[in-house]
């Protein structure tokens, strides 16, 4: 099974009424219309950036069928179907397959920390759940779990449709190792936005990043310096947006996301508690920050 | 509000049918009649060991209600309302209530990390929707929070219900801090059982534990030796059950208690996927660590 | 070959001259004395709080020779000879034999983090090399090595006169499992002055602790309650202590018992640089310290 | 103070005897040349690598007025002058200035934690004892002081000749912090080796490194494919040296750096005890690493 998912793969938020309890369905298709219009070239909803743990099993269903028929296939998509249980998490997988997803993504959430014999049968029974890709996510700091690279080329070998791996412990290492032991062979994606341009330069094929929301065209612009092979251009290029992607890091991604949004002209509500929405200091900053950018263009 | 919980607090597990899929209730309720016999003073449904987490809302909702039901006043007790929303902890905490719960307990359960202000409002919501004591519970492995001793004292100061502490980081000057900064009138619970002894002799009122499924009468006497300030004849009941608590602590408790509830002739199912059963070699040795208890008494 | 070390075990500092450059034996032996007077079983110089690691080797022979005659077998005397290179620890563990050290204690001190392997070779060649008993040093906060149980209990079996082992990890759980796996017959010693308590309900031997240099008669009655099996006396006594257990902690150990010798009459200088003296805020925090514990006599 | 360091600076192992007791300058100064020979811009004596905290003072000076004349001004020196206390580190520093070192290297290292203010204090003593540049050299893994970049800036400020930071906690994201805060103006190197091109990418100026004692050229080409702006080549030279790189860090620089020596024709003896020679299974691995590389040239 071959995939030619690369460059910007551009997260969804999900954007819910002003009390946090209804989804807001309509401003979702606008900012995945935003998405394509800023030359993502994948788009993946229901991620962490998603809120997609804080949401019930219908508004979930809700979320993935309308945002797949809102991409309608003018770029591939991932969605992200992890859930607590193996079962859960199938029956996304399912549901996000029928509803015409091109891939989906799976971290292996825990409660109960999974040895690897556990992951391993956790991806096996979503693998053998559906016939599309699967994009094994790597990100210990929201799911309790982290897999090493050994770990991870296990699953890549063992499970027929795991063909592509997100790392996102922020230890650019992970990548050479996946790189050196995966000799080349299996496709890598960046999901931590500070390393955007030393995970490329590792050979990352792309980058997992919310920040397409907000600033579409320098994320694209670092993407295509690095292919160009323009050191100087890309060093530059990452250097500017780097304290954005500093930012929504730290401010947390539901958070930041939506107050960026808002303030380019799309307001998407808050996030769900407990999680809080962007406080009057940060908003301050974070307008600074892309008014910043935005002169620089 | 004052509280009376102390002493050996017996977690429940939560039976399942053999493909994991059913709940079997009827076998729940032989083990909360056997946690009850073997002499527990409080009982506490649907915690970590109960795999609340991995349970629908809708499953969660016939646990909690036919756990009180059976329970039915006979010891007092705690119902774990952990949720990752502050809305679905809400309407936890509500049912428990509603349906005779003496106290709820509540885990800041994230996937995104959460701040102290947003831990804060958490419990603050989750109090002001009920009447009963909240004890507030710190379990960083599980859910990915490390409370400090000065916030959780802010929310025992500030949120009128929560009035215990259960702590389970494994730090045992953690329970220091709580005893010297809360000056004695914070109660805290031990929620590591290798810490059994050491947190006794710190001031813990209540051993929060599982074991209790497997080896009641050793709990008990631990507690009542630690009551009648008997150092020895402690010390040397906290090392003949030691090795058994290392070994649930390590090999999972919902795959070790329900293993060792069938050994000894309840059979309640194996915990949900993607968490294991417990495999042949370490229920052979499971065996061992119960003959060997059996045999010594 | 047996040992008697057992209770409290007061550890000595070393008292330098204004500047910092001359030693000041006089002091020293004055600060040895009032150790024996306060009740100490064991005096044990050159240890982390005896600043040994930043003496000089002619210097370090002068302590050692000095504490060594001045202690004048008043009572049994470890001294540290931990060096960073082998052939500097094996000196050392001569020249302490040669005058009269009745054991010496090691820590794998290292700049390059040791195997097991050579960890294991380092305490082989500094056993060869004498004839006294070795105290085993396990405090990876300051040497950078941490050395398992299992390193630890297989130290013990293949180096004849390793025979004690003293535990500073800050984790009790280290001393259930040298109790378990060295089925009781490896003494051990708790070196974490938090920990005192605890450590002693654990089954350590003694408790290695500066402390004794300021409050001897409340060490030696938490160690006394404990041999009496008085446990609400012990934890009362250890509550008294722990703030300035915690304080001279975190303060370090060099700048808090120097500060607190001079204030009880006994004036030693500062720590060599580049480590501090204690600052005027925490000056005055220890004197209220130990005002409050005078006051409580 | 303006300063023109760059590059590969190689650093040097400390040859010695057979039994590890005795120092061998003429390899030394055999090895110092085929370092020239090899092409780095600059050489630093006695670093990690050269085992400088496994030497007497008297050793020390030997090593440094010995290496100091032979490097003989052919490229600029850095001579590392770390030493546990300040009166120490003080002195060595004059010593390397008086010998014609161009500049010094220091390392807080520490045996008590150092705070802030002790470790600002130490690089300021040493500022105001000479006249040459001082490199702050940030090892958390052997000096136990992890320095946040917000530390170093402002030692960099507060002390005139801090004018050079090496990185070396293998965090990329330091360095960005450094480039980010610093505003360009205060050069980093990177002491990480498999860090080497994401460093060079995130702008450093140098790859301080102990490879180049085996591989100088390899090391040289990737230098020189950055400063050409040449993204494919340098990725290509990244991946072929790093699996040599990512061995001699595992394996530990002085053992496997005077294994390899050894290997290509000078032979320098082994690390002091307690650190361990290179074992067999391992000479074998270095030898066909080595070889590996050599044919692809």
């Amino acid at each position: 099974m071959t995939t030619q998912f690369h460059g910007i793969i551009g997260y969804t938020i999900t954007p819910f009424s002003h009390d946090g309890e209804q989804l807001d369905l309509p401003a979702l298709g606008q900012s995945i219309d935003r998405l394509i219009d800023g030359g993502v070239q994948v788009i993946a909803p229901l991620g962490s950036t998603g809120e997609g743990a804080y949401l019930s099993d219908s508004e979930w269903q809700q979320v993935a069928q309308y945002s797949l028929e809102r991409i309608g296939k003018r770029v591939p998509s991932i969605v992200s179907v992890s859930d607590l249980t193996t079962a859960g998490a199938v029956r996304r997988a399912r549901f996000a397959q029928q509803h015409g997803a091109d891939a989906v993504m799976v971290l292996p959430a825990a409660y109960w920390k999974l040895s690897e014999a556990e992951i391993l049968q956790h991806y096996r029974a979503i693998g053998a759940a559906i016939d599309i890709p699967i994009m094994l996510y790597n990100n210990p700091a929201t799911s309790g779990t982290d897999m090493p690279v050994e770990l991870i080329l296990r699953i890549v070998r063992e499970v027929d449709n795991v063909t592509m791996v997100k790392e996102s412990t922020g230890d650019i290492q992970r990548m050479h190792k996946l790189q050196l032991l995966g000799e080349g062979q299996v496709p890598f994606y960046n999901g931590c936005n500070p390393l955007a341009l030393e995970a490329f330069v590792a050979g990352a094929k792309g980058w997992c990043t919310a920040a397409a929301n907000l600033i579409p065209a320098l994320n694209q612009q670092l993407y295509q310096a690095v292919l160009a092979g323009d050191l100087a251009q890309a060093q530059a290029l990452f250097y500017r947006q780097l304290p954005l992607l500093d930012f929504i890091l730290k401010g947390g991604l539901p958070a930041t996301i939506k107050a960026g949004l808002g303030m380019t002209g799309l307001p998407v509500g808050e996030p769900r508690r407990p999680v809080f929405g962007l406080d009057e200091p940060n908003r301050v900053k974070l307008q600074g920050l892309l008014d910043e950018l935005r002169q620089l263009k």
